[in-house]
């Protein structure tokens, strides 16, 4: 079926000119954000003073296409067409029958998939004069892509970044620097949110729901602000599709299709943009593709969480969301993939998973780090933290073939490299790391 | 001349299958290695102990072009080709008629070129039955390549790390232990160098030098292991052309060819491995392409060095190279491209800047990290501190262009990234970074 490529390429005007979007593939349409204070549905006009109207507009689109202006495919070509290898030293190793690809978006200067989007939202925001961004980070994969995307589109960025990442993981608070943005630990004293718990606890440590609450304050007191966010709405997925329709051009190329699609989710975005665009080959194109999105144990949204809505935030600000949910006041314990410490998960992907189109399985940290490190040693590439739970279950998926001699093609997602979280990896082989 | 294009990819089916050697198209060949002991020229029985045949043979080749072997192709292929892309964002923000491309190796699993050498070693010492390899490394760059390259070729690997970078900077080492390899911080115990030293000065912060002679003494003295080392020599440089050779395909699709071609001088296989397979293009093909090798003020080899026979290593036991050199005992102040620290540089760049065929500038570090963070901005890719030197030399050659109203196309050499080195943008970014 394949030769022996293992680099699948495209040329620059193979990069897909428009985003997929699978709401018109959903066997069940998503419901509607609720708003917290009149329980009625969310209107453009209550998302108005945070977002653009064009993102509001595709956050409610039904139309299958959306094409990616041009001033967003600029941008995108100076990473884009990016990798999918296939991972024939793995094979190898595991003495597996199965095709094992991997679609890899570290190649990107911020290290992640995260650019993707904020890009995307730079350019919608400038597009509409704004003049500034808000946002929040946690360990600052988001803040980072936010802030290099300001820097293409000449936005001012001011990123509310959890005090204890700011603190003891400057990398990602440096490279936001470096791309001009002016990052402040959170809580900070330039907004309420900040002040109130300051008063209180001089040496709070922050949190992403703490974050956001100074995110959308800052963004409320100024005009020439907006606000964006990292994962989770209906655009943000949207945007994230270039990955899974660029590695179905690629894998055309091998003459092969997926069998089962891989990805870890956070708040879902990542596993989104690489499985969405294969959604309607099951259902309504008859191949039956299994669909893994693959989460922590530590935090088990789509594993354990009940499906009802929700709110996004801890401070109960934002608009109620229908989704799967361990509930807004959790706090999952500190886990070294910080971009999976979430409460809720994207209403789409989790509608998704509530109809069995996409299933879910969940791995403790020590057995994502055991895959992580038997896959840098066989493909090079260390991977990220929350990456690192895909390749465990793209081995695990590998592994099983051998039992049964399927020669399946498994695709997954490997969202980031792993060069800012080598802390987590030094912990790992001391022998330091625990499961929660 | 050329479209809108960005991103020049090729297909895996184009990675040039040979390497290229520059030899036949000096205009004056280079001087032979000379025998510490003897004074007579070295031949192979004297490097037998160290490397392995086939490098040998490479070290001494006049063949233009060398076959890669199909076990080092598999592996170049789980990341290269490359991209070559059109820096646009930047030409426009300078305001210059110029064309500026680079040729990014930070795409790479160690996030610089290295690897391309460190596994074309590692596979020839494998063929040979090797079955450890000693190596040193300052800050990690080199041995990280080494030790990734050993877990694909199933050798062990010894890192002796110079102790202030194994100590202060543990990104890399962490990467090192990550991929298999066993790093000491050097002077270690375990060699009779390193005990020598840390009987006079137990809190010897370590040198190149007295690493150098610790991977040395442990090659010589086991059966199973060979030493390999990551630039000066005739075959890491052969090894890094495929840098060159993929880039003049790239620019062949652009339908261009470079007027300067620029890249970052430590021992000179980055800027050779670009560069050389430009040179006869210059020697024999009466293009008058102008070479510039870029290295810091703080360790100018190139333009204040004198050339003539020198020793490699501090402790005078290799054999003596003609090189452009400050003197074997010279001790480069601590700048942050550590990478560029080195007293003399590659027998073959050296002669081809005797005879006028390159040129060499030096740059303080204060005014390479503003053009770093210039480029950030407008690309992206936050640059390793040592690719920094070429950014700034090329936005330099952009500059004079708009004086002129020259359209140059300037190709230049990103050959890594600066996520391992976020400390030296914090430095900068606070203004505490000195020129020495």
């Amino acid at each position: 079926m394949v030769g022996e490529t293992t680099h699948f390429t495209l040329e620059e005007s193979q990069i897909p000119s428009a985003w997929f979007n699978v709401v018109p593939s959903m066997p069940t349409p998503p419901s509607p954000p609720i708003h917290p204070g009149t329980k009625q549905p969310v209107g453009p006009d209550d998302l108005a003073p945070l977002f653009p109207m064009a993102l509001i507009g595709q956050e409610v689109t039904t139309d299958e296409w959306v094409d990616i202006p041009g001033p967003v495919m600029d941008v995108y070509r100076m990473y884009r067409p990016t990798p999918l290898v296939r991972a024939r030293r793995l094979e190898k190793q595991l003495g597996t029958p199965a095709r094992i690809y991997y679609k890899y978006e570290g190649v990107s200067a911020a290290g992640s998939h995260k650019p993707n989007t904020a890009i995307a939202q730079a350019y919608y925001n400038q597009a509409e004069g704004v003049k500034r961004i808000a946002t929040e980070t946690g360990a600052g994969q988001w803040g980072s892509a936010m802030a290099m995307a300001c820097a293409f589109f000449d936005l001012e960025c001011q990123v509310y970044m959890v005090r204890a990442s700011y603190d003891q993981k400057p990398g990602r608070r440096v490279m936001m620097q470096t791309w001009g943005a002016r990052v402040l630990p959170s809580p900070s004293e330039e907004t309420a949110a900040g002040q109130a718990i300051l008063a209180e606890h001089p040496d709070s440590a922050g949190s992403l729901g703490i974050a956001i609450s100074e995110a959308v304050e800052d963004t409320a007191k100024r005009e020439d602000t907006k606000y964006c966010l990292g994962s989770v709405l209906n655009h943000v997925l949207l945007h994230q599709t270039i990955i899974g329709l660029e590695a179905k051009a690629q894998l055309a190329k091998a003459d092969d299709t997926p069998d089962v699609v891989i990805g870890s989710v956070g708040g879902g975005s990542n596993f989104a943009g690489l499985a969405f665009p294969f959604v309607p080959d099951k259902t309504t194109g008859g191949k039956d593709i299994r669909f893994i999105a693959v989460e922590p144990t530590a935090c088990p949204t789509l594993t354990e969480g009940a499906f009802e809505y929700d709110f996004e935030d801890t401070a109960e600000t934002t608009p109620l969301l229908e989704m799967y949910t361990l509930e807004h006041r959790f706090i999952p314990p500190p886990i070294h993939a910080g971009g999976l410490r979430y409460h809720g998960d994207a209403p789409l992907l989790c509608r998704l998973v509530k109809d069995q189109v996409i299933e879910a399985v969940a791995y403790p940290q020590s057995k994502v780090f055991e895959s992580a490190i038997q896959f840098a040693r066989a493909e090079g590439i260390i991977p990220a933290p929350e990456s690192a739970h895909a390749v465990r279950a793209a081995m695990d998926e590998a592994l099983a073939c051998k039992e049964t001699g399927e020669d399946k093609a498994i695709l997954f997602g490997l969202s980031g490299h792993g060069l800012l979280d080598l802390g987590a990896y030094e912990s790992y082989l001391r022998g330091d790391l625990m499961d929660s």
